[in-house]
């Protein structure tokens, strides 16, 4: 009896910030036998999602960090190579939280979804159909609540979550202001994702820019990054702007907090409301935002840049990258064909 | 025909922060003639808030400063003694903006309301069944949306606003924590307001003892300073807590902002949603409010403390006196008798 070996990539040593390569490690294991109830995976595509940060911190986050040796927690896109599940044949395409390892052996109820659009690319099972996307629609809409008219500012609008956000803004009727590093991007955002206005926030007259952008005021921030940028757009809220505090790109370190403009006077004086999520409070939404997202993509409304880093060897220094802002589009990582 | 003399309280330099006796001044002028559709009210109570800082404050705020040399403006309740107004008999009570004047010659559309609880005390127009009530209950349960058995915190609770929204928050089978300046404060939010826990920020173990008032975490807070007080109070949100921003008292000046730590990824972690709101905006919302909190005091479930000045002269030290903590329970400068 031969023993088939699969790769994983493993936390080897706790970050404080930011994850480094250095913080993780590749090994060759042994593949798992298929038990009852269970089945085997052959991930495609791993995900690298700036959230990945806070699943390996210490410091109190909205899931607990994964511990040191275990294989990095991430979401995956597959196919069932192996069943010992009734209701899942081989062959289904799956997503998931299967982890940065070439093989899953899993139980079927861990599969967070048969991916049905199979005219669509499995790469979008991670990205624009998938959590990003997702994250995109309920944020928005749901805690946004965007009116036709209205200007809408979106941080990080380059980003998987930001494009989708600016898009669907547009959809709705807004006038969409993006925020990105660099003159590429901005770009980007004018070119590729159709913001009526993209500030790059690198610029020296970044300020300026911005206030340009924003004449009218900010109704609904969408804000991915925290930190310098948001301070910026926050002297622009309209009276009654919502904020949505959906990630904190921006910010190496919260241990401790750092200092920034207390917001309580802006907050009274515009009557400004301010709310966090986590998309994973709210998977109820999924199927009305993932029915939409398909939908607007088929139709040609909706764009999404993808940035494939190839090989598992890729995977130790890939969030670190996401933090230096070297991608464009959603990152992720093949590594098998489908 | 002989003149009528009355005195005013103007506003006779333009204060940066809080404002103190010196930025006003007091002046005798003629009392104007009552025209067509107009009554004169003979104010009986001026009231002393402090949002009037943001009144007189030349920066950003939401409503239009006050002008060198008017009138200050104030809530204030009196009496019709003359009227021109064929609805507005003489006789009725009514409050409104009517100013810090000992009578206002005014159009009977700016009368705010006819104050129909003449069973009640006509200086609680002012307080528990004007703005401050209306604010707490207003604040509290259509942003703070409280539910019985969670914890509800409240900054300044000893005060006007304070006091209200604990009481109200326990009518609503919550458990309340209030937050007051002094060991007398904070033994009146225990006796007189019926707080679970109270704690005093003055204290040197003010943070031990708050983390010991909120040992299962802060569902609710409703808060009146901004600052490191609340600083202390965030540190123990639950997930889903409603942080409602109804006051700044602690913080003595806006411009530019203090810094503090920032919030987005406490927020984030924690599903927060954090609210401002000017009571101004929800008028709709004062009939409803003054109804329970009427039927509340009639009932003995509601007290009230008022700090009463008397004489007009103690209009301009009274706002300075609020910032300086020198008043137990809503102040009140009464200038005639009913």
């Amino acid at each position: 009896m031969t023993t088939c070996l699969h790769r994983q990539v493993f936390l080897a040593s706790r970050p404080v910030g930011i994850p480094q390569a250095s913080d993780f490690a590749i090994r060759s294991v042994a593949i798992p036998e298929v038990g009852d109830g269970q089945v085997r995976v052959r991930n495609v595509y791993l995900s690298v999602e700036p959230a990945m940060r806070g699943w390996v911190n210490a410091v109190g986050n909205y899931s607990d960090p994964v511990p040191i040796g275990d294989v990095m927690r991430s979401f995956a896109a597959g196919v069932v190579e192996e069943s010992r599940a009734p209701d899942v044949p081989v062959g289904t395409w799956v997503s998931g939280l299967f982890g940065w390892q070439e093989q899953a052996v899993i139980d079927a109820t861990q599969i967070d979804r048969t991916v049905t659009e199979r005219d669509l690319p499995l790469s979008t099972a991670l990205g624009v159909l998938g959590i990003n996307g997702v994250t995109a629609h309920y944020g928005l809409l749901k805690l946004g609540e965007p009116k036709a008219g209205q200007t809408v500012v979106v941080s990080t609008a380059a980003g998987s979550v930001g494009s989708c956000v600016g898009q669907i803004a547009k959809l709705k009727g807004c006038r969409t202001v993006g925020i990105a590093g660099g003159e590429v991007k901005r770009q980007m955002c004018l070119d590729a994702f159709g913001f009526d206005a993209a500030v790059d926030y690198k610029a020296p007259n970044f300020l300026d820019q911005l206030a340009q952008a924003c004449s009218g005021g900010v109704d609904v921030y969408y804000d991915n990054t925290a930190g310098a940028i948001s301070d910026a757009v926050w002297a622009h809220l309209n009276v009654g702007a919502r904020v949505v505090v959906c990630g904190t790109a921006s910010v190496a370190n919260w241990d401790p907090p750092p200092t920034g403009p207390r917001v309580e006077r802006q907050l009274l004086v515009k009557r400004a409301r301010v709310q966090g999520f986590v998309i994973f409070d709210h998977i109820d939404h999924e199927p009305a935002a993932r029915r939409d997202l398909a939908q607007w993509l088929r139709a040609g409304h909706l764009r999404y840049l993808e940035d494939v880093l190839v090989g598992i060897e890729q995977a130790p220094d890939a969030i670190a990258g996401l933090y230096r802002g070297e991608n464009l589009g959603k990152r992720l990582i093949r590594i098998s064909d489908l």
